[in-house]
């Protein structure tokens, strides 16, 4: 039976000049959506999963739109909630080579930051799925976020829906009054999956070491949050803002497994990489026994997004499939 | 010699779907920048005057852009300061014949709204200054705001600069603590020239009576606050989205002016043409010793903006002259 | 309770010449989707009733695209079918003036043509509908389409579900070797409500005369055709291709009743500005108790549809309902 | 048998802003190109005649391109020469309502102007052609080309080829040390049918005075230059830069012919509307033995253009027998 | 003198979302034409070569543009013939990196595939050729088309022309009742130059063996069919959709030529790059003695298509040579 | 204190086809500025400093627009003049891979090329400026142009301020009558700075040989024109029209100074990066005292104008110093 997920974060109106003209150029801006958490709840929807997202839009014409992009990839949108005035945004300038992209977000006081527990039914919400899925991005953006979220992870677990956690966050976003350390374990311990990495485990919680393994570190996650089953990271070598290579790694308890490295020589929009993983992820286990089939999995999709204007990763199954399996051509299909 | 104008107010960004799209099928925006009191001081430097605009932008890539649409359109922007995180902005989709333009603001927590007395001396600012232009909504936007507003009306004064206000405000956005009646008198009181309307006079000052004519309401304004030496009103009849008739009207305490009144049958753009019929109104009033000469140029810029794109009026004074004089062919110049 | 509508008819790629191109000078198409059943159900869906489309796509990503531009624009698509090879498309060169626009059809062999009735279970597509329309295009397309139609229109009576029919045809299109004769009466008698003309009506059953009142015709209909209970014409004035006069008109049996005739002066997209009045009338006659506001409600959304881009409806409840009460004003909404 | 016409004089590349923005506001032009007596080959062609035309272009990957554009829009370039470096250009900003629209040539030194007699075999280039077509702009450009046109219209007399002239020029471009005077009449005594103005005829000739009748005018040139058959002018009612009239009228020598005034309500593109007039005339004298009904072809031709963007007028053949057999609606052809 | 090539085959609109995005997120296409046969015609026009192109389109406005887009680029299109409805088509979505690009055909009824012997007089259209050029796809089309190509081949060996095929076909578009073994020995046997690949030899006519050299099996063919002097492939190494190495070799009869290998880092557009090669080897043999010369000139031709968009090689003879001597820098010509 | 830096010469219109077009595919050209020594001060004010640029543009609305860029990227422009009917111009389309970028200028009879001595009172133009900087290519442009560049040198040094030359010309622009031999020594010796390479000593001067050492021309210079402090050249490996390596190398006189080599190996824009470069040893020399800081400052700003549309640097002073001090990842700032 068709896999139900269910995704939960803000999703902000994307801004970004034409081709790599820069902001000091920009007569326009082209206008997608995007949202860590949308991000992986479309690309699940494009593998064939149902999905739903939950958030929050302001309650006029641009908040409608909003809505619109995501049923239009293929999300239920029953659980978009309207209030506030202001959308989320953020302002992309496409770098290459050596230029960086430079993103400019403008979240304060956005329809999403101001949402509420008792805005939402999680049991209603959740009832029929199979995975929620959330990132550290969210309990970053306000208190009434980090409750929504906190809320949704203990339906899930009292529900027997898989939870994962993509739990990196930018500690510059967490001005509200509480700190990472107070909020995160709560979240991270009723995770039955965690995407992080070497970094994210030593600054969130004190494990592992620089320069040491990340499998040292993620076995002291799991020793300490016994729940999760599994610690994944992508390691990315930005050889330049136009060719990184990308490799899934994952710790389970028992091995510590790594996927095929793949090299994208010709990045074309290098935005959502880290949803397009977490959605291959999801979807690999889900259908895969195999963690490195999983794994695998999850490493095509995330190379196959670089390729894929706009924030979600619109490929097929067959296209991460064809990859996961070894076809790095490309080869135009008739 | 070349006269100089100082506007003072806020400047958002202006995004629009292309051409008659609307929100719910806009895959990009076309971005222009725009403010009531910008808007006539680029007016102003089309029509060959020197014009310096005083703002807020955010201290980023974006608000350097903001400075440099500024700078294109020939303004001066020494007085631009940089500060806070957020562009003001506003949505505008264009509505054609019965179906009407709908603008969505964002203003709250702009860089504009922030910004304080101690941040500008006028007395610098207005060195060399001809004319200080100001609109109602500026001390709607912050306590902020409308206190600098008011420093700078009391500082031209001092120096013996003109003042002109659009007074007209919103009474929406006044939600900063105080009211429209503690705040705009003292703005109002301190101008040498008024533009605003029969509403805008009875709903500020309880002047005039509806049905009444305007040079009533007019003369009230001046026996109250006789620095002022005209009022000016501009009449729009609304025949549909794509049709206007525009008209000038005038109050000199002497004679009551009515403008040739000028259908313009095609609209392109119909934002900014207030402030396009200030720009003309100013240009009129430094340059003519008729008032009712100067009333015809404010109208015939006035029509000529609702040909333009975008918020500014980009015309030439050949241009606003021939139609001031009775040329509404619109015959090609080749 | 939320009113739901179903539709059902062929989806076509609309692909036109960017402005007022014309074909033997573009270089690339603009890309919406449209058809007259689903042009109504998207319609009605932005008037805020529930709407569902059934049609039939090929089984590829274009398919796909075709799907997700109706799930964008607010319809429920569970019951489209995917099969065959072809999109059905239409090419259209905007005219302006006295220059027509021109459309070529490109539907032979099309997914929907092949449709069958085997594929539809229409006691589960039209579970929970209040209201059921189809278009006099439907039955021209193929014998299977014809067929599944009159499958619908029985399925709905059976249910209780009102039935309306804008069953004007066009002859070129009825190659499968029916008549119009032969399949239209089933079609027809079995609705509650008929859009047609006074030459439809003459045409297709021989009722009416030459420049004889509609009334006349309308009558003759019902008489014949007891189930119907209202007769619905929409009167075009065509002044040029840039300025439609618009009115509706309607026998119900006991009055002739004329809506307020609507001077669309600047129209920006004269297709599908019929479709918009059959939603506006479905719209009307499902919250009015009288049927002259539904009719005013009908020719209003019509009148609008003319300034919007593509083939659907975009405006909004507010829109329409402020412009059947007399405000022709388009005047700028902040 | 299909009608050839040939036509003789300079193409421009035509850069204009898009839509209605100001040159002040473009980072972008839209490409085509045009000339007076191309535009009228072009034009002729699309309502089904033969035609080539003869001009020269730098011999780089630009001139390349413009012959491109005259094989495109189906002329014959046989008779195109390369040489020199510089390709004539004017840069044009679409006005509206009561904005003119404004015209920058920059033909100085371009490839036409340096044309040279001994470079066209003119009875070569003449060969099989029933029709040739000049204007007044061409011996403005310079005395090489002046020459050039000389040679041709005196073959054509040689050849019994009908020489039409559409003859107003632009005394502002009359700078190579000849003038209009000297020049003139020795091109315009070898025609057959005269497109002038009462203004031109009165300039050019002394003939005709201020407000008096065109027909006293015409008939002093057909006394003077007995070849001369019929003088024709369009007359254009210049209600705005959005809406004119336009009218063609004739004197044939026996009558004072006056075609259909029609009215175009909604300009989308002005310019070439004059060299319309001149290919439905030629058309229509080619092809009517009356000449009111080729006056009226005229007419309709011309105000086609004006819904047409580009320098040439793409209508079909059908197009313009619709509106001159008076179907002014532009209604929708399917 | 100017050498002429023929080529005959179907002409497609080809379709694709701008830049590198998904149907999925397509609102235009961008608009060119492409069909193997038509490529090369048009790539040896670019070359300096005449060349003509022989087709049918459908009587309407959409058969008219596709005419244009062959003469604009250079083809004289006398012996283009119109009938039938439906234009064939292509949609194209561009891959980059390990994501394929897409092709969605639909050929199904088009105007060329009712294409009937008795439409074309071969004797006319090949007078004063010098090669004919068909491709493997053409027979695949329809019994007529197959016909017509048989007649061409057979009238061009009549007439001492040279004919040269890109024999290979693509096995799904076989379904009109005839195998590609009882069609295309009748036609490959009458060609002097043939173009194929070891998989071509070996499906189509049994020769060669997989892994075994491209000699043996080239050999067994022209053993087989003596007419045939040249047997040709183009190797393409796949490194990925925005990389790959071209590089053609040769069996006279006497030797296997190699052609230096190019190595495209950054692919535009690879499509019609096949076409390249064709047009690049006809035009090698007709204009150099040494077989590896031409062989080197067509891997240049092909190489350089690459970096063109569109389906057509519009590169000028200095860029091939330059290309072809060595000169891999693609330094900026000023 | 901000330094200042002013520059001298020709501003052109770039138009190019969108994209990697061909120019025989365009339908419409982007449209930015540019030229050598604009382009030098527009980026040097990027980076932070103020610069001004003394040009002159015809009096019409071209003129002023090209005025209006320069200001929108920071320039001052109150030295810009107005005078002649010409804008420079010149047309690129952008290569890739194998194919190289096609320049085609058009100069002739421009508004700069008419520029007079007595036009510039370089006294109040250099007045507070901290550096002056020409390039070769204003010298060739006209005799005028020569010396005006004269005057401007001779004023600087008298004003003790630093004057750069990037000296390189291009050989067949001279066509005023004087050779570059007569022209270029006496701008030459008075620089303190000279950008040049080995051909262009040896071209202009006779200093080095071919295959011999940079150092050794670089040395004669000096030794000749005593004045010159440092003569830098920038190497350039151009692997294809998508792939060159940057390398900028000087001689002090004590040292042969060479900066880490870039690699840019996914060009966006090629031209103006040997502007970049210049701007960037201005920026260097002024703020560093150690000249391999300066010349590593030069490189990276070179390598990043690569990946940046138009002909200016639009990079920010953070960007060059971060790729400076070898971070080449271009990693995305958020």
């Amino acid at each position: 039976m068709t896999k139900k997920v269910i995704t939960f974060g803000e999703v902000m109106m994307r801004l970004s000049p034409p081709g790599y003209s820069k902001f000091s150029q920009a007569t326009s801006f082209e206008l997608v959506y995007g949202g860590g958490e949308a991000n992986v709840a479309i690309s699940c929807a494009y593998l064939g999963m149902k999905a739903a997202h939950v958030t929050r839009f302001p309650d006029n014409a641009l908040g409608r739109a909003a809505t619109q992009f995501l049923r239009q990839h293929w999300l239920s949108t029953e659980h978009v909630f309207y209030g506030g005035n202001v959308m989320g945004k953020y302002f992309l300038e496409k770098g290459a080579v050596h230029r960086p992209s430079e993103v400019i977000y403008e979240r304060a006081g956005s329809a999403f930051s101001l949402i509420k527990p008792s805005m939402i039914n999680w049991d209603d919400v959740l009832k029929d799925a199979d995975w929620f899925h959330w990132t550290g991005i969210t309990p970053a953006v306000s208190k009434g976020a980090a409750k929504c979220l906190l809320d949704a992870i203990k339906t899930a677990n009292k529900m027997g829906i898989t939870v994962s956690g993509d739990i990196n966050t930018r500690g510059n976003m967490w001005n509200y009054g509480k700190t990472i350390q107070e909020v995160m374990p709560d979240l991270v311990k009723n995770c039955d999956v965690v995407i992080t990495s070497n970094r994210g485990l030593r600054e969130m919680f004190g494990f592992g070491q620089l320069g040491k393994s990340f499998q040292i570190a993620a076995s002291q996650l799991m020793d300490t949050f016994p729940k999760i089953k599994k610690v994944v990271r992508k390691t990315r070598n930005t050889i330049s803002a136009s060719h990184h290579q990308i490799q899934g790694k994952m710790w389970n308890g028992e091995a510590y497994i790594k996927a095929e490295m793949l090299d994208v020589t010709h990045i074309v929009d290098r935005v959502g990489t880290g949803d397009a993983f977490a959605s291959g992820l999801i979807y690999g286990l889900l259908h895969y026994v195999d963690d490195e089939k999983a794994l695998n999995f999850a490493t095509a999709a995330c190379a196959l997004k670089h390729t894929v204007p706009g924030d979600v990763n619109m490929v097929s199954l067959e296209n991460v499939m064809d990859l996961m399996e070894g076809d790095t051509s490309g080869a135009i299909r008739r």
